[in-house]
């Protein structure tokens, strides 16, 4: 027999409390398929974003290629949060989950040291049927932790796709990893997630690759001097770590809030949020439409007989089209 | 007083005739917002499917970066089509239109010699709200000259974002065209573009570009071989022209007709239309879903009113959208 859910009550409370058992166990309300679960997961947001505060949270994309030591490099940053008094949640957009129905990143056994740090929350990436799916349970679930204080937020992406363009659209700072020695050629890199980067830090600037590093470093200066200044004021930063051992960290975290203070005082980062919660609202809604529409059996019924003439070429697209919507015109 | 419009019998008999004004009317009635002017397009095209025979036409995307010559080498290729015996249309899909309202792509005065050609079509890109709606024009269109008789298609696009993917979805051949003595990070080519090609056209191997045009065959024919194949199982051509002196247009030709009847004899070309045409019914019924949600009185009332609260932050976009599509449970 299994416990009966908490109630709303019950996870607000401990959400409040920070009561990481309860907080994860909302995640799960938010990733879960289930109607009732779903119902309960925007109660508990509801009940949470009803008595918000003014939020003092920083929100932080994390991505780079595969191989670059996105989690090692988070571990440091996480550590090094924590000790200046802050509680960094990790969580992940991850699209190989639509594939595998799990997800590697975000994996505590990675983070060995940030997991088990009362600060700090790691969860793994939500799995889902599609990226804009998997996209917006990641967002409700920043809601969740930023409510159960957790103040710096990371979301790890790959850094080969799409999903870098859903982790910008639910953070303040874009911060992209880089190998050093290796043109953004070889990094797999798209110069569109090259343009999104507020930060750009070579890491494994050790050893021998130090010189390497600091040639890549030298490489990027040139780069961002070239691209048209972001939206936000903020003249991209080029820096170089190595979060192994942990060098330029610490100076990496300054200059992450002096970008806060800068875009806090002008007004940007509180703008932004609200523009991209009008982003995700016509997100949701036309993915919810879309949900509602192709389940009506109607329209089911229409669509699989309009296909057989699409594909015969005896109907056009856009007529199959009028006919299928003509079900629900009102 | 203004004339009143052909009736659909007029219209289906006139384009089967090649009558090149009701063949620009009809266009021009595709490309309308008139509700009227639609239900009438709808009319004609389904007209003119009705009796379709099969297809021996062929649609060729033709893209690059500005300054590539795009309208010099159609006018060379198009003049060389029409030596063969064939009839090409030239079409466009130009994003900038959505900006200017208008379109200088595909503009009669940049192809003196095919515009008052008899056996040549040629038409600016329409303009639109959104370049998903600028497509769907373009390729309704593609349906009104084919039945006119026109049998190579020319889809011009400008070569830097996402028109090309719009243009390939509507096309059987995707051609980029290039410039001599330029990588494609200094032609603004997205590798997307280039992976996407069929056939790699370095332009301009002209006068004393000729030894800089082989060097960029060279170095495009290297990147090729490193792509995965492609689905229709064609090796990319890289070759090289100067439509300004035409040459290796004939080959080009030559090797474009060896592309069709490689794909019309594996089934591809057929296939590949199917599924496309299953692309933009999907695509037409999401366009026409969203158009009537949003025009609906009740959820503009309702989305003005949870507006609100999302920018404030006291509602959850999921939320907000979850009440915005209750409006329409049945």
């Amino acid at each position: 027999m299994r416990r009966p859910l908490p109630t709303v009550e019950q996870f607000v409370q401990g959400i409040r409390a920070s009561d990481r058992v309860l907080l994860g166990q909302a995640i799960t309300l938010v990733e879960s398929v289930r109607e009732d679960h779903q119902v309960l997961a925007r109660e508990i947001i509801a009940e949470l974003l009803g008595n918000a505060q003014p939020s003092n949270t920083l929100r932080i994309a994390v991505t780079g290629a595969p191989g670059v030591g996105k989690s090692t490099f988070i571990e440091a940053l996480g550590m090094h949060v924590i000790a200046s008094g802050k509680r960094p949640a990790v969580l992940a957009i991850d699209p190989s989950s639509l594939v595998s129905g799990g997800s590697i990143l975000g994996d505590k056994t990675r983070m060995e040291r940030l997991s088990i740090s009362e600060n700090a929350f790691i969860r793994p990436s939500p799995s889902g049927d599609t990226l804009g799916g998997v996209a917006r349970k990641t967002r409700e679930a920043i809601v969740l932790v930023e409510a159960a204080g957790f103040d710096t937020i990371l979301i790890e992406t790959v850094g080969v796709g799409q999903s870098e363009i859903a982790a910008e659209r639910m953070t303040d700072l874009f911060l992209l990893l880089l190998l050093p020695g290796a043109g953004d050629e070889l990094q797999g890199i798209k110069r569109g997630i090259v343009e999104m980067a507020d930060f750009l830090v070579v890491n494994k600037a050790d050893g021998d690759r130090v010189k390497l590093a600091n040639q890549a470093r030298g490489h990027y200066l040139n780069a961002t001097h070239l691209l048209p200044p972001k939206p936000n004021g903020w003249q991209p930063q080029v820096m170089a770590c190595s979060a192994l051992e942990n060098t330029g960290i610490a100076e990496l975290w300054e200059a992450i809030e002096a970008f806060q203070k800068h875009t806090l005082a002008t007004g940007f980062l509180q703008e932004n949020r609200r523009q991209q919660a009008l982003y995700w609202l016509e997100d949701s809604i036309e993915a919810g439409l879309k949900n509602m529409f192709y389940k009506h059996p109607a329209v089911k019924a229409k669509l699989a007989e309009v296909e057989v003439e699409v594909l015969a070429g005896r109907m056009s697209p856009t007529e199959a089209a009028e006919r299928v919507i003509g079900i629900l015109r009102y």
